[in-house]
């Protein structure tokens, strides 16, 4: 049985002692494994999300049409290794499973320097970090290593290349756990869940959402919410084309990531530009986190790509600390547990809640008494004395909802013309529906109000 | 027999040599009168009007019911003080009139100043004004005094406090003056008229109100004009109650406050935020007095409150100098006699003329003749040596409105588009008209436009 | 039989090694005429410019109607001179076309300073420097010439005065060329050439409308282009009433002024404000000339007035370098064979052409797979190796045509929003066009998008 929760409780009814740390302590037992957008990594990772939600995993089989693309075939990784003549494996998957190009198609043979070269990546620039190089739809080999590696390499010697992988028909795997609200009307929260041994891009936004997960299904709420963990691209167009009846009750969205780093908030907007959840984040920014940053859409990116894209065009955006590509760490060995810190996760959530109570409590109301301003007094809704210069913001917060609530604002608005925060503003509402001054448009009992 | 002014005349007609030194010395009449929200105070005010324009004299009974409110119990006031044991007045009504909390009920009794202390007001930052405080929907008694005062009471002393008032059924008094124009589309100015002995809150209001209700009402005008000095809150209330019937026909509105102290102009626009008061209040303040400042519409302040609620919701702004709240004597003693000066009441009467001027004479004009230019120069209406570098601004404002009289665009469009103050924009139209190149778009005669 | 190009030769098929140096020895062989409004000076200019382009010459006879205009008299003339008493003539036409007020009704006759003065027209901050002066419509007669001149005449020396000249029936002549392309919606260029020895206003428009022409006719478009060069002010007047049938095909047009001094860029917007040619304008001045500068419209300046009015209302701005009136050799001497130059020309051809590039080549897509992006790998429009943090723009511009081709944005739209600049969008827009990605919204064969 779900308790239901009241305005201005819904950040209180969390506990910040435990969630991050927690969260934290996932992030170390999905670290090691070898996923990939296919195949028993991802599937392994999905299992372990299961101890702290029970989300559904789903099955996609290899050769299913989804839109414009097919799922493709399951791969698995078993070993992969470049030994020098002496047999000493000088560079070991075992080691770090970002060693190979994911989703390398098999490979054993010798060779010399020269022909394995060209199937060699490094970062010069960062000569002790191993590079993330992926090769999903073009069947490909390689090996990724540190800049100092590739450099005690010799060119006359002969070097053993070992991939022993599997890509064979299989399926496509991704997790989904479903809320159900009040209203069927829902918020879809979508998190990439495919890469290797990367911290912050993405076990930290599989984390955040597995735990914002669990704290809302605690909950009595007005929204459904669906969890998607699905592999990049491929996972979210694989899903909107298994799910396409479901798009028109998704009101809000978020694509969770890279919510564990010390950055800075960046919120890119979704396609719409100025769509709910873009005001309820910007609005969540500017009250308490002013440093955060907003983006304007743009078509590359994360799977706000395939959301946003023209023919599916839902409001979904992309919230993150420091975005992708935007510090030197991305998609390299040093996005590492040590990237990634408990204080982050915490805010992370923290400002994820936030958002989600702005849109749990934003509705339309209507001054039921639109003519002058009603007698507060008489209603215990006013000071007593007259003539003080000063006006307390909560009296601010009644005459600014009494004022605007005629049907074309919504509380985001009055908060935002009003320059106040929107939990005051939606105080002051539940105060003004208790006193009958005030209803929800849609004629809704004052209960919900 | 009135005698109408064309198009540039306006403000020349009015006499300022008289006009601010009158008002001032209305003021000064005035400031004795212990007003209030009712009863005898504001209805002597309201007769001392009455010797500059023949405003009618309304009586509200007590009981009535305005929208939410009821109109209140009527509040007289003979004499308060509170005495010490020798007999002496240390706190004297007669001294000054903000010396008891405006509608206090009556009471007669010897009491310590430790169970007196939760009554008295003060304002320990100006310990020589006294504040001006009021309670008049809780039933309350208390004294103001300076804070200088309150530290020369003695612990140990009993005081005997007296408040002789009357607060009994009997009526809410308000006063209005319509003016009849060419149409009966009118223009609502209101002023707050219960403040008691405060000149710029609001006494500065009531004089500038009533020379211009009276430099009006000598005049052919366009609109019909209703002054209404009234209670603040309950008044505009009552008002609006009794004479919905009339709101249809209010084009534009102003309330008037603090229009006496030595401030730059502050308007705060209508709630619709860009109505055409709000645009011809914003093109005097750019051309003729540039330190002015525009405000944004909120629902705290004066009878704009009222006039903005959403059931309302007329196109009626605030004109002010300082505004309320904004200057340290607001609402205190030292709001007085010396606050105010006969320069910033002739100032401001300046600027609500220019306001008028551009609202009479604001219209949208249809170019008779749109495709291509007319030939000025066989009308007169040009420079008659081509080649020059410059072009006069008669001859722009020509320029702009052929080419802007499209039915879209107004002359004060035209004026701010052009960058162009609105007289020489009127003017230039008066010429068109004249040389039937113009006309007013609703098909007036051409002795109209 | 014209070659048609495709998207990106566009600027390559024009040889700028040739066309800036025509252009300027056209301006030299145009330079000595007196040109005027009407008369043989405009009509052997227009006979110079078929060298070029095969222009049709049309003549309106004096006396017709053309909206509030009557077409004037035809002015010629053959001398114009002051002679001192020694008979040297010391203010002669045949030195500057200038020394004649433009449109002088004959004199000749003997006269002191005095009565002389008013007839004179200097310019004292520039002693060295002949004004230019007309009065087309107002019969008058009057000589320009340098302060320097004026200060060496007598007070007491009795002059002869002679202006020998026709002012006559007969007939306004313009110049029109009309390049059909594969629509009949139609580009407008017009230049007035009615401005005597003055070489940036307007022979370097004249030369570079002519080479332009030339350009543009020897190539296969999308619209068609008609250019006319017309005196100013009565010409656009007389081409609009005459060919009001054509009004409605006219998409986009521009008036060419000013194009030979070597300063910055400068647009005139249309009336219409954000008109598609006053977009592209904007987007080749942001990428190719960004010390260019964009005005607003105004009812002042050239004949975009005129196409600008109220019942005419055409998308036409104004296309210069240094604006009219805003450098000192403007309508004087100065404004002679050394103000303009053949990189200056040069450069307002390519600047040009780029602007009709955009035109071109501006179409509104549908994206043909809007749900969620295409699968671009197995079409070869992806980069193989993923993982890397950068995109190429070409990928960039790939994925902003397939978000917003949704049919509510053009090209333009798409090269503004992504901050690319066009030809690449446009480009890109070829290669899904060729990859049945994307069609032309219209239902247009692949062939034309």
């Amino acid at each position: 049985m779900k308790a239901g929760i009241s305005s201005g409780e819904f950040l209180a009814k969390f506990d910040n002692s435990t969630m991050a740390p927690n969260a934290y302590a996932l992030i170390k037992r999905l670290f090691p494994i070898c996923r990939s957008i296919t195949g028993d990594g991802i599937r392994a990772s999905l299992n372990l999300l299961r101890d702290i939600i029970p989300l559904e995993i789903h099955e996609v089989p290899t050769g299913t049409q989804v839109f414009d693309w097919t799922v493709p075939k399951e791969w698995n990784i078993r070993d992969a290794y470049i030994k020098d003549n002496t047999g000493r494996r000088i560079v070991d998957f075992r080691d770090n499973n970002l060693h190979v190009l994911n989703y390398s198609i098999p490979v054993h043979r010798k060779m010399r320097l020269a022909e394995l070269t060209p199937r060699l990546f490094t970062l010069p620039d960062h000569p002790d970090w191993i590079p993330y190089r992926t090769s999903y739809y073009q069947e490909n080999w390689g090996f990724c290593l540190s800049h100092n590696q590739l450099e005690r390499l010799n060119r006359d010697e002969e070097y053993e290349v070992c991939i022993d992988t599997d890509l064979e028909d299989g399926s496509l795997t991704y997790g989904e756990y479903f809320i159900t609200g009040a209203t069927k009307k829902e918020m879809l929260i979508s998190c990439h869940s495919c890469h290797p041994s990367l911290c912050n891009d993405n076990l930290s936004g599989m984390a955040v959402s597995a735990f914002l997960a669990q704290a809302l299904g605690a909950m009595s709420l007005r929204y459904s919410y669906r969890f998607i963990w699905i592999p990049g691209t491929i996972g979210s167009i694989t899903w909107l084309a298994l799910n396409e009846a479901c798009l028109p009750d998704i009101k809000h969205g978020l694509v969770l990531s890279c919510l564990g780093d010390t950055g800075p908030f960046h919120y890119k907007r979704s396609r719409h530009g100025n769509a709910e959840i873009d005001r309820a984040v910007e609005h969540t920014f500017r009250h308490h986190a002013p440093n955060s940053e907003m983006l304007d859409f743009s078509p590359y990116g994360y799977d706000e790509r395939q959301y946003g894209s023209p023919g599916i065009n839902l409001p979904v955006g992309c919230f993150m600390r420091t975005p992708n590509g935007q510090y030197p760490e991305y998609h390299t060995s040093a996005d590492d547990l040590n990237f990634v810190t408990i204080a982050s996760l915490d805010g992370s959530l923290t400002q994820l809640l936030r958002v989600i109570q702005v849109l749990e409590e934003n509705k339309r109301y209507i001054n039921l008494n639109p003519k002058c301003e009603p007698q507060l007094g008489r209603r215990g809704l006013y000071r007593q004395v007259g003539g003080l210069k000063d006006i307390a913001s909560g009296q601010m917060a009644i005459l600014w909802i009494l004022n605007l609530s005629d049907g074309k604002h919504d509380l985001l608005d009055i908060a935002n013309q009003s320059g106040m925060p929107f939990h005051q503003i939606a105080e002051a509402a539940s105060l003004l529906c208790a006193s009958e001054l005030l209803e929800v448009r849609n004629g809704l009992r004052p209960a919900e109000c």
